[in-house]
């Protein structure tokens, strides 16, 4: 183990040899890196998806780590690569968007555009941009090289910002949207915990999802009743419709982009 | 690498961030911790599948090993989390039977139950014990502490088993299940080949599956004729179905709990 | 991290315990070994597949790696397994003619049969050599053995070869097939960007394949034409047809093995 981990993001699947080669690159300039998978299931080109995926989930890994997210459908365009310094981590990875929830929540992060051909590959190819620029620089960014390196400090308000997959928050009503659905059939929404507040009274929630009305709960999945949809706050403080040892997409008919309305009583 | 490896064993599949996110809660307490992925595509909720492809694989990690399972249906209640040393190795995950045919095998394991919080994160959620409980703590025993820090020793009586998989096994007759079909679509079967002793004629043995009658062959995949399916002892000294360079699941239109006869002669 | 790294290509699939078995096995031998996938996914049996797959990427890791291929339709029987130390790697896999492009392209490789019994585990299966025999004798290579303890030094001429799948080449035209479809639904052919230099002219190439034209253009994925299909030299050199942020593969309903023609204006 040298430096700190460097995890990695992409919308490559493991299938192809693409993951394998980006960490061939890594270890062939720091034959000690820790590597670590976040996920590389994220649908072709969804750069909303990646962002939100990182921006929830980078906590959990060690302070100083090196976040490697490659979704980048402008590769080999004059689309800038960047390198964002923000609450103790590192984030890399082509200035589109993804790294726009982490610009939001922290205005004190500094961004540097990834120009340093020192740490690119000697062939640059026009459509493997993370094999040859952004594996490499990670590399050398995971040895100890100074950020400052990697190339001028940019403003970040210059930077590629995608619109926030917010819910609509009424006093009566909040508006929000399946994000994703995961293994077991959960239905994860853009709703936060937070936003509940917001609702006149908080108590007797209910749910509604393609016509579908499911009850609020408080509990673990195993309390949950039998075979009824259920919302639950996630682990993620994310508002959940779940079926108790069930998949509540395929209950429910329900898919990504779907319409979530919780109300009051 | 410090301590020993990190075994992970879940039903959290490939697609979502889940895994990752264990990962990164473990390198967060030891940062040189060895992470090996035994399998994540444990059906949902299948604490029967989970418990025999840890038992039957566990030997071939170190000695020292730590097998961390989560499948866990029970997330958020009551339900126990343990730690069993067995074997010279270390099991952590709920207590609902996922470590019963090891607690079966090795009557002498010392079972302890996870209680010590100091080895939490700080936040514990209802519906993710893996990353607020099961991993930190995973990550507290690689770098040494003694598992009796854990928590108490309880009796491994009072652990929950579930009942094994084990075939009806008669002299003329064995009947078994297919458990699972691997990515070759080789049927395993839940017939082990000591219990084949049992018969009374061991030799020109016929298996049949679905109304099909298969030849028992004591020979490597290459070695069998043809396009036809046929029946061995594989490396897991399970009697499984499997057709030369080709698909038994397939040829044979069989699933997991089809029934498998094997007679004498 | 203790020796270089093993690169792990097999057909075995993330779903099953065989990966996570490989990795056991060799960090019972290693404990410190630094174990990268290159790819599960190979399709069962197909060794042509991952001859390709290992040639065109083993240069992106570190010289001095350790390629294990376990893609092995003839386990058990007397087929040799063979260690290759070519252009300062080591490959170490069934002679089945999965190092066929390496042993082409290196006449000086030099080549080992592996007979050496104390690298194995003590007990061979049949059916899983990868485990019994190459996971232990690549643990024992990374820790530093010498080569020449493999086995005897074996004439390269008497391995294994598989025909390459070369295009045929004419002035007029070039007639190649898809060898891959990746994530993306890019479809990856066997014509190399230097094959193109046969054409007697280079300028304005047509590309076609199942009866749809599609135009060869020298840019990056974000610089083609929307929802056109397009050929380019993709970043492994070879000709690639690819839909701008689309699946090729299903627009044109192509698959594996499908001929692709590149004329001349």
């Amino acid at each position: 183990m040298k430096g700190p981990p460097i995890i990695l993001t992409t919308d490559f699947g493991q299938v192809d040899e693409y993951v394998g080669v980006l960490k061939g690159v890594i270890l062939s300039i720091n034959p000690a890196a820790t590597l670590v998978d976040l996920s590389h299931a994220i649908p072709p080109q969804d750069i909303g998806r990646a962002a939100e995926l990182i921006f929830r989930n980078y906590r959990y890994f060690p302070h100083g780590s090196l976040h490697l997210c490659i979704v980048d459908p402008g590769v080999g365009t004059k689309r800038r690569i960047i390198v964002v310094s923000a609450d103790g981590h590192l984030f890399l990875g082509p200035d589109n968007g993804v790294f726009s929830p982490l610009l939001r929540a922290y205005e004190q992060a500094k961004v540097y555009e990834l120009t340093n051909r020192d740490w690119f590959l000697e062939r640059i190819s026009t459509t493997f941009h993370g094999r040859d620029i952004m594996a490499p620089a990670a590399a050398h960014l995971s040895l100890g090289a100074p950020i400052a390196e990697a190339g001028p400090l940019v403003a970040i308000n210059s930077c590629v910002r995608i619109p926030p997959a917010e819910p609509l928050v009424r006093e009566s009503e909040i508006a929000g949207k399946i994000s994703s659905i995961d293994r077991f059939g959960n239905l994860i929404t853009t709703i936060e915990n937070h936003h509940l507040d917001a609702l006149s009274h908080k108590s007797c929630l209910t749910v509604s999802i393609n016509a579908t009305e499911v009850q609020f709960h408080q509990v673990s999945y195993a309390e949950l009743p039998d075979h009824l949809p259920a919302a639950i706050i996630n682990s993620s403080n994310l508002l959940e419709i779940c079926v108790k040892n069930d998949d509540a997409a395929t209950v429910l008919g329900a898919r990504i982009g779907d319409t979530v309305l919780v109300k009051c009583g």
